[in-house]
Formats: structure tokens, sequence, C-alpha cells
């Protein structure tokens, strides 16, 4: 009961979008939120910031760095553009992390490789450079563009029987990583963003994020080291899809009525807990987890982890070209 | 442009749904069209026959039998349930088919097995008991309860770069089989029958029909053998979604406003383009694609491939029980 | 070189076949090692336990309990007996543990996923029952006769670039289980053994043994609860089946050699480093990861970890019967 | 027991080898033989043709061109010799087939995905440009430089109880295509030569090659077009590795016997029947099935089949760079 009331409300995990339903149509920026955009060609920044608890009530994000990544094109499978999203990847996560030379990184790849849209943190796991191993065991073959780089899908609850968090916590705990980057699948509002927005925040991911079922974080605070949360909107839930639906006939249908009419007063009965009741009716039960993907979502997350994991390789082993990394790799 | 124009209604492959579309509501049956109904505890089945060319058109399905299983329960998961389901069914394919004993069988797995939702018809194939072989180069191996079968998945025209009709086409003239069975996915109208309803058709595959793109059709005409379609839902359009919803607002609204006002004019506005544009924008573009289905469908469409393997197991090889062809299979 | 130096004896994990080769085809037991067999119909049980350190020098595994159970039959695929080898191993298993009422066990599958005689940790914890996660989130679904079950995957060094013990002593630390049982691919002399033997050891994994590379073994002494080790043989060394071939020529012709002669002399200089080059010469280079399978071993590798999957079940579960737990997994 | 018989053979399916073994040592060229060697750096092409009736009787392989690739180097896994191989590859391939403009080529996989070094084939198919379907629906998309390609792999007898034979000749009946490439794994008698050895045959596939289970063969007598056949080694049988042990035993000890001595008597009764009888006690039952591989075979094939794959797709889509066809498959 407590999950489904969890689930009528549009869900998004991309602070982006938190914001624009935040701001309501108004192009006033809220207060505690700082906004900086900036479009390279045919990739769209959006830097947001949460300076304040004021900010963070407003939006539903933690105090923080939240950056987007609009790749739009990527859908058209051009290795040249490919590489420019994964290189501004690499950059975009070097500004939000301070790592020395010899700084040890742990990547975590969060969610069920079983479930196709929740995959995307054992893909993108798949196509890092693990090299912690050769440090510690063969160190005469360590490139000194490397540094030392480990890896992990733990799965989810319902496989394992542990928390994600507490399979970490343990891992942390032994091998001291400095840096924690934890990679998962996200929900969006907007169909279009399913598999073509990447989003970076140094607030780690927090319990309610993510598809999955994740009830404890992983963030500074419960793993003791700065925390990369990496994510890709892979889903977008029906009842978001019913609800814009309904809310944009009203308010068209609000547009041309007369102030004080009966119909005025009929519409205002079309509140939340009405519309509610037509996309339950719609979706029927199990309307929780009934997502929207592009039919072919297998094959467009397959492209877009490859570009994720590349970026990652990008920004831990500098100098490093994707050349070099794709030689180590494959 | 021609595909997004058919998109833009609203997709069912299951002549049960089709049948009450045309209905309107109206419980009166539709000339052409015979429907016989009834429930055995937990498994519904409605018999729809299209009777003439006037129920043809008017449902949208060519003249034959479509039976539908509705079995919401195998989302329980008990398999004395799931051994009853995949009896019935074997009774219902039965019904349609006429064996004599030395008939044999080809079953086609139709679909692309590297989308989820369009892999049901490979994974049933994987859950066939194939016999054909034994027959022919094994003889004595024979189980006398046992008929001649073989089975096939052709992969789609963008993996082989053929048109499964021509593949099965030219198998068919080789192998010379009594009955061809194709299986394959297919689109409803309401998500609570992805993966719990089973349609068996007399009239074999039809160009239009099914989720994937297979143009040329699979029936008695295009492969001279009777040819059953056996199919399961595993998405709903977003479309459809959409669709319904914003109906049903428009629906409540109109019960409530006078004959004549500016109002009813208004809402009289509301129609199918104007409410295509609605969910265009809600939708953003591609989508014709965008399909809904329950985020773990995966491990959904697993259960239910093997329950129909197992029914057609059943029904070709009378007197095996689901032991012995499971002996024979794992 | 150490590697290879290391691999160029016969390479088995089996205390069985240890125990044999220290016997060298004398029938007399040897000091420190206590065995017991018995046939129950087609299961043969070998209980070999290693009581002291003479022992454990003789045969090269540490002081401890060691139960084969040889299982040819389950080539035959035949459901009862299947059943009939899990529960057997659930019996062998109980023999060597002692679970209160409330003890909790983490399962543990070793190996790499992506090399197919590696893969029998992995495929076994894929069919655990596990319920860790329904006893502290749903405690009232929870059947009396469950004990809390956890299990995980971790991976090998060159994919996750952490030491497999590591990760696993981090978990034991956080969920501090009351037994550990680590499931793993083992090498044997005889591909008779291949697919067709179960060993479970109450000494655990231990350094130099599996066919995999762990370093740091799992045990009591490095994880601080029981360790419970289950394995199956899965391959032969190439150099095993040279060095054997080769002995069995050599010794039919010593048979028949009169003693003094240039004969006798010119077989003698065929020591072991000569035999060693002649396998060398006929491997080739990589000799050491060559290994010998029946050519459709991932089709019987996946047979034996349900069985063993199963086994494991029973063992915790107690009084789940088998029926239960396919309900539950499936 | 006609199928043990068959397999008390040393088997290999490269025509190099055969030669070989058929020459003794010898360097004196077969009659009906002709063999031309040349080295490209770190490329070895053999190409061996068989030019009569006796020749063929000589080596077991049919009149016909046999082109071999010795390619160690690929187990270092650079991607500038990968290139250069599939250059190589698509220039050799050129060499044996006489493509027209608009000719259409049909590529077949052959073997069981299910079974890691059967799976060649299948993962082949997997890599190939397939283009014919755009000529059919979207010609203007057509690259000029691209011809129309279909593939198919269509499964072993044993999963789809019809013989590939049948499936191909229905097929190509039906597409009708210029030209056939068969895709197989294949047996060597060297295990260096496990993944680092393609074989182009402008024979096709005949009863008893490959290592699967092919009755019919594929070739211009069956098909009715020119069929090339390209293959890989990836196993050595058990049974060829234990006699090439003894039999190199057994020489040493000859060069140091007495001529008319006992021993030399005895040596000579280990005659094949002898070590033969050695071998089978030394791999037991199921010998004929038993393989030797690298144990991470797995992976080795993954490279090789990306690298046939674009082999195969430069030499049918001339002009076409291996950048433009990462960009048309990934």
């Amino acid at each position: 009961m407590d999950q489904m009331a969890e689930k009528l409300t549009i869900r998004t995990d991309l602070a982006m979008e938190s914001r624009e339903m935040a701001q309501q149509g108004s192009s006033q920026e809220l207060p505690g939120v700082v906004v900086d955009s900036v479009s390279l060609k045919d990739i769209k920044i959006t830097r947001v910031e949460v300076t304040s608890a004021d900010g963070e009530q407003r939006i539903g994000k933690p105090v923080g760095n939240y950056i987007t990544l609009e790749v739009p094109g990527i859908k058209d499978r051009d290795p040249e553009y490919e590489e420019r999203v994964s290189k501004q990847l690499a950059e975009e996560i070097q500004r939000l992390v301070d790592l020395e030379d010899n700084s040890t990184v742990l990547i975590v790849g969060l969610g069920n490789w079983n479930v196709t849209p929740d995959a995307v943190g054992p893909k993108v796991v798949d196509k890092i450079m693990v090299t912690r191993h050769i440090f510690e065991f063969v160190p005469d073959q360590v490139d000194d563009r490397m540094r030392p780089v480990s890896a992990i899908s733990p799965g989810v609850l319902g496989i394992t029987g542990v928390e994600t968090g507490e399979v970490i916590q343990g891992l942390v705990e032994k091998i001291k990583p400095d840096l924690v980057i934890a990679v998962d699948a996200l929900a969006s509002r907007r169909t279009q963003r399913i598999g073509t927005t990447i989003q970076i925040a140094d607030t780690g991911i927090n319990p309610g994020s993510g598809i999955g079922n994740k009830r404890m974080g992983l963030n500074k605070e419960t793993l003791g080291v700065p925390t990369l949360a990496i994510g890709i909107p892979t889903v977008v839930y029906a009842y978001t899809i019913g609800r814009d639906a309904i809310e944009m006939v009203i308010e068209e249908l609000s547009e041309n009525i007369k102030p004080g009419s009966e119909m005025e007063r009929l519409i205002n009965t079309m509140d939340q807990d009405h519309i509610d009741r037509v996309i339950n009716e719609v979706l029927a039960e199990g309307l929780g987890d009934l997502v929207v993907t592009p039919k072919e979502v297998d094959i467009l997350i397959d492209d877009v982890c490859r570009i994720i994991g590349n970026g990652i390789n990008l920004a831990i082993h500098r100098g490093l070209s994707l050349e070099d990394i794709n030689r180590f790799l494959h």
C-alpha cells in the first residue's frame, strides 16, 4: 500500500526534471538551486547545484551537484559522436571528483542483470577497465597512466538476500577505495530521455532513487568515501504517461471555459485523486510496475552502456586513449 | 509515415478485444461473429468464430476460429495451476486441428530473440519436444505416443535479410509437414493481459499482426498446409494507454454537461485527431515503438513460454505425461 | 614459470583421487587417513577423513572430512534419480555441519561465469532458495521450515580486480552468517568423473585448489565461521591424459623386458622429466591451460548445478520438499 | 559403434594437416596435390590444391582449393593485427570466388549455439552485415558498395529435427543466392591451431567434416550454387593427444634399440589397435566426444568470430572500410 502511494506521483530520478516540475512553468529560478546550461554542438549540458536545505526540499534532491548530458544523437550510432560523448562525460566526471595520482576507484554496477531496463549498472561494469589486480600482483605491467580500479555488480536484494549497501560497505572497508562510482538505471518523466540522457551526481545514490529496490543509500555518509552516481533513464512509469496526457487535455479545455461557469466547477473536480482513479482503471492492477520503454530497449541500452563505460575509463585512466582502452578490454 | 499512420489506432492482436471494440459497449453480438465463453474455475475460455466476410470486416480478423485462454493465475507460479493451463491449452489446440497418427508437425518460433517482448516464439521453440530426427535416424527409439515434430526459430528480417515467410515456405516444401504451428508475441490493449492470455487461431499469422515486422503471412494460402497461430500479449502500445486515459476523462466530463452548451461544442472538438496530437506531444518522437510492459517482463515471459511449450507438446504427443516430456527435454 | 611448474604434476582436487595416487596401487590404508565407502544402489559414497598432519602431507589435503558422491547415472537425466542424488547430497551436507534452528547461511558461487567449465559456482547460486531478505523485510511471509539464506557470485580477480576472499570476508563481517558454503568447479584426473562426481569438504577452499585463480583461502581461519566446500569436476588437464597414456605404455613394455638388459636401462631413462618433455611437444605452448572436457560440457553442467542447488536447498530448509522449493524458485 | 570406429583415427578437418599426415614426414609432394606457401610477416598462408582423384584419395579431401591462414598473433588482441587478418582473409576469399556487381550471397552459420566449441558459425553470423532486405524494401538506402547479403544459423539436427542441409536447400531454392558461404567449427590435430587458424575451401562442407553432426553436404552438388566453407579449429580430440603422446614415446625408444632384438619385436606389437586399447582405458567411456580445448575457449572464440565476420564483410561489400562496417553493425 505504501508502495502504491509512493508510485502515484510523477516519478523522476533526474534533478533537471525535478527542478522543472518544481518551477511549475515559471522561468524564475528556485531559491537554493543554481542552474547553468551549455550546449556543445549536439551535447546539451545542464549543471544543477542544490545549495541549501531550502533547495533540497523544493526539488527533493540532497544538497550537491547534478550534471545532465542530453545526447539524443547517440541513436544514430555514429562512432565519432559516441567518442565525443564519452570524452565529455569524462570531463564532467573530473569536474566533480578530485583524484590524486595514486587514488583508487571502485565502480559499482547496481541493478538486476535479469531485467533489461534494470541492467545498466552490470552492463557498464562489463566495460570497465579493471586494473587493481595488476597493481597488486604484476606491478611491472602497470602503465603509469592507469589508476587502480576495481568493479563489482553485487546483484539485487531479491537475488542475494543482502542489501546492496551492505555488500558494498563490506567491500569498501576491505579495499578502502578513495572514490566509489555507482552506476544505475533511472526513471525519467519524458520518454525521449530514455537512453539519451546521462546524469552524474556527487551525492551518491539515496534511498528511493533508482528504479530498483535499494533501501540503504550509497553515499559519503554510508560508505565513508566520496561517492559519485552515474545514471541513465531506461523507463518512464506508465502512470506518468497517463497523467501527462490527461492533464494536457484538461488544460486545453480550461483555457476555453468561462470563469464561474458550471463547467469550470466540473473541471475543478478533476483533481489528482480523480485523475489517479482514471489511470488506475486504464492501467488496471500492477500499475506501479508498468513502465514505458522503446520496444528495442535491449539494443539501445547496450550502446549507452559502452559509451558510459568508456567515459568512466577515460576519466580515471588519464592519458589513455579510447584505442588503448579498447585494446585492453576486448 | 505509413507505419506511423498505422500505429495511431488502438492496436490489438486479440480477436476477443477486436470484437469488444467493434461492439462499442453494446452487448449485442455482431453479425458474422459467433462467441462462446466458458469458465473452468480460474481459466476463462472465449471462443470467437468469424463466420462471414461481414464479420471479418467488422472485427478486422479473417474468417476462422480464435480461442483465448485468460489465465491471470499464472502470476502466482503454482505448478499445479500451470499444469492445468498446459493441459487446457492442449485440449483447445486439439479442438482446432485434426491430426492423424502419423501426422508430422513443424513448430515455428517467430520474433527476435534479442528483443525481450518479441522473443516469445524462440523461447517456446526451446521448450518443444523435437522428435522428427528420431523417427528418421533411430526409429527404434521412437515411443509410439510420439509424433514427428520439427521446430525452428528463423529470426527476423533485420537479422537474416530474408522474410520469415520465405524461410518457412522453403522449409515446408522440403519437409512437407501436415501442420504448422507458428508462435508469436502479440500486442493487447489491456495491460492486465500481458503474459496472462493465450490466443490460438486456425487462420495462421496474417500481414500486420504480431508485434514484429512480418509482411508475408504464414497461413494455409502461403504455406499450403493448415497453420495454427499461438500468441501471447507481451506489450500494450503506449499510444493505447494515452488514448484510453483521455477518452475516459472526456467521457466523464460529457456525462455532466448540458446539451447544447458551449462546453459540449468544445468537448466535441476533442476528436481523434486532436487526442492524437496530445498523445504525440506527451510521448514525443518515436511514439510508434513505445510500449508499456511490466518492468520484470523478462521473467514473466520465461514462465509463460514454458507453459505454452508444454501445452503444444501435450497436444501433439498424445498420451505422454508432462513428466515424460520433462524427462525428454531437460 | 612457477605456474607452469605447478601444472606439471597430475592435478586433482578430489581427496579420493589424491589418496588413490598416494597409495600407489597398494590396498593398504595410509596413516592419518580413514576411509569409509558405501554404495546406495547407484550412488557410491566415499568418506575420506584426514586425521593427522601425517595424513595431510601424504595426500596433500588439510585435516578434515571429504565426502565424495559418485553419480554416473545423472547422464541419463532421470528425474527420480536426480531427486535421490539431491536428497543424498543434503544428507551428506548435514553430516558435516551443525545448524541451529535460526542459523543463517551464506552460499558463495566461485568462478568465472564467462568460462563454461569455471561457471559451476555462479550456476549453483542461481538455483539457491534465497530467503534472508524475507526474514528481514517481510517476516510474516516466512515459512518456519526455512532458514535465512543469502547467496552471491563475486566474480574472479580478472573481472573485479579484487580477490574473491576479500569480497567474501567483507560480506561475512557485515552479515555474520553461521555457515558459509562455497561452491566451485574442480579438476579431476579421470575423465569419467567430469560432471558425475560431487565432493563436499568441511575444510573450505584452500589456496591452489579449484580450477580458477583464488589465492586467498575461504575457510574457518580466513572467514571466522565454519566453511563447507562443494565442488564438481568439470575438467581433466590435458597433461594428465598425456602422462597417463605414456605411463601405461611404459608399464606394459616394462613387464616384458629382461632385467639388466639394454632396454631396461633405456626405459628407465623415461623418467618424469622426459615424459613431460614429450607431452610438452604434443600439447605445444599453453599446455598448462589445456583441458579435456566432453564436447557438450555446457549442457552437462546445467544439469549438475540444478541437482547440487536442490541438495543445498534441502539441507538448509529442513522439511521443505523439492516441490516446495521449485515453486519458490522458478 | 560406427561412430566410435570413425573416431579412432586422428581426426582433422584441415586439408593442410591431412596432407602432412599423408606425407608421413617425407618432404616430397603427393601426386594430385599442389601446395603453395607464403608468409606475410606474421600471417602464414598455405594454399593446398587437390587436383585429381588420386590426390583426393590420398588426403581424404575432395578436388578443390583449401587455403589456410595461420594467425597465432591474434592471441595478443592487437586491433591492428586483427584488421590485417580480416583484410587478408577477405583477399583469400576473393581469390576463390567470382562475384559480379549484383551477385547475392547467403551466409550460413553451422553448429550448435548452446555448445561453446560448436558455436563458431552462429557467432560469425552475428557479425555479418546483412543487407538483402535493404535492397528489397528500402533500395534508396543502399550504398553502392554493398551487395545483397542474407544470413542464417539454422541450428543442428538435435535442436530442429531437420538436417541442416534440408533447411539450407529449401532457403536457397527460395532466395536463389549466387554464392553460399558456410561457416563452421573444425577439429584439428594440433592444440596450438585452436582459434588461431582459418581454413577456406571452395569445396563446401562435406559429410563427415566439421565437429557437429551434419550428414548431408553443403556444396555445389547439393545446393546448386558455388559454396565456400570457412572454418576454424576449436577442438582437438582427446584421442589425438593420447595417440600422439604414445607414438612419440615409441618412436624415441625405437631409435635406440638394436635391430632384430627381442625389444624390437615387442615394440612392433604396439600397433594401432594396441595403442587404441591403451587410450581407451585412459579416457574411459565416452571417449569419442572428449575434446581438448584451452580453458578459456569461450573468450578466444568471440575474438576469432569477429575477425572472420569482418573478413567476410570486407570480401563481399567491396570498398567499404572496417569503420563503415562497424558503424553499420554495432
